[in-house]
């Protein structure tokens, strides 16, 4: 029987990711009590139902007062509006921590929120489906999946050891990282897929208007290749706005890429394109 | 039990795409007898190995020479060569039929190497594995795949039918375009997308040798997304080649969204980006 390692863990946001983060710790023994927050009242009761949450709070201060961790699990734009609003409200010791995918400046906007005595950590669970929701919460999500821990300066290092377990408990692989550093690296195997991906399904739709039936012909490939163009547009505007830094400079990456491609199609350079070629499949076929 | 066809198919490029063509062809019972061609001698042999050909021709010449179709199935850029080194040897009535996936180009310079008595039908048949080779072909990869019929004014109608009922045999729902229309689709629905990735991979690698271990964060969607970047560097020379124009248009019309895109971002518009972004998402789930 593992021994719990905290008594309350209150959820803020119970969808997809907050409600499998309760889910997969109570799986694991490690957490006697999750109090769920939403601003959304009928997913919230969901939850309940379901038993993804124990206790349905009746407002974000309700929420967090009893809470020695409070999990944010909201669109990464809101994480620091949450953490304003419940801060009056923290009990002494209580560790703060979040799942938002853009980590800077968040957490430098967050640190400073926290009240005396209790705790920020920022985190980044690489994990998650394309349903959302708290019917959508698993306990199993992030089984074998990346976490990602932003620890500061002035992190409490009790704080980040006790999200660490609890990650850990809920079968995750922790790495800690700076923030900066987090940010670079998902501007490039995330962020900016994702906005060639949106672009893309705009240059060939505008096509689609002269070429009517344009789209009955795109076999598998198409559909495939712009699935995360399928990605929710409020939670993808809050990314490109707050890692705005990391994510032009691999944009303007991509552009002097793309156009020097371009002019060698212009020019039918057949050896530049295959050398091109060549180097993205002997790229892309090592380091996945 | 169906009646055949025709007595000889000649297959030139025994192939993933030639031979599973053949194997159709046989299994449908609608051709006698199937020889092969193909510059390697060990692929040809184990095509005749495999009974996806029942004859190894010796030469171009020998193994056309007695063909009623001969169905040239090797990379985009070596089809009109081919059409031209056996069109010496096509016995009167021979039809010749290719699988380039560009075919304005194609069909402009394949027509007038055809001697008289003789006929080419243009083919695009939309299928096709990440394998490749005799080994990997197969009698049912195309099932309910479109095969794309591209006819001009002269294409002689008897020519077209056959094609046109092999095709069926083979399982495949037979549309007939316009050359250009074509490729002007195909350079939309794929041989963008496929540029949009190989610059994708070229991008995110030129940040990996800053970030060393960039790509182990890299999760699922940057592995699917980049699949198509995998694709044979010779075979997509060629597309970029002969599919210039269409593809030129569609390769600038890219760039302007990208472009936008990036000037949104430069200028944290989140209306605009989210605005941006729901309507690709929209486009994508309503095209798919």
């Amino acid at each position: 029987m593992t021994k719990p390692l905290i008594k309350t863990l209150t959820v803020v946001g119970v969808g997809l990711i907050g409600g499998s983060f309760a889910l997969a710790l109570k799986a694991a023994g490690v957490v006697e009590r999750v109090i769920g927050v939403d601003r959304n009242a009928d997913n919230l009761a969901l939850a309940l139902q379901l038993g993804v949450i124990d206790e349905a709070a009746a407002s974000l201060a309700d929420g967090v007062c009893s809470a020695q961790v409070v999990f944010v699990a909201v669109p990464v734009g809101s994480v620091a509006p949450v953490v304003a609003q419940a801060a009056p409200s923290l009990p002494p010791g209580c560790v703060v921590t979040d799942a938002g995918s853009v980590k800077e400046e968040l957490v430098q906007v967050c640190e400073p929120l926290i009240p005396s005595g209790c705790h920020f950590v920022g985190g980044h669970p690489i994990a998650g489906t394309e349903h959302s929701g708290a019917a959508a919460a698993f306990a199993e999500l992030y089984r074998g999946k990346r976490s990602i821990l932003t620890p500061t300066e002035v992190t409490d290092a009790d704080a980040l050891e006790l999200v660490r377990q609890l990650w850990q408990a809920a079968g995750s692989r922790v790495e800690c990282m700076e923030a900066t550093t987090h940010d670079r690296v998902f501007a490039a195997v995330s962020h900016l897929p994702h906005m060639v991906a949106y672009a893309l399904v705009h240059a060939v739709a505008g096509s689609a208007e002269a070429e009517e039936n344009i789209l009955a012909f795109s076999a598998g490939g198409f559909r495939d290749f712009t699935r995360i163009a399928s990605s929710d547009p409020v939670m993808w505007r809050d990314i490109a706005l707050m890692n705005r830094g990391a994510l032009l400079a691999l944009l303007d990456r991509y552009l002097l890429e793309f156009s020097t491609l371009r002019s060698h199609v212009a020019d039918s350079d057949g050896p530049w394109l295959e050398a091109f070629f060549h180097t993205s499949k002997r790229l892309r076929d090592g380091i996945i």
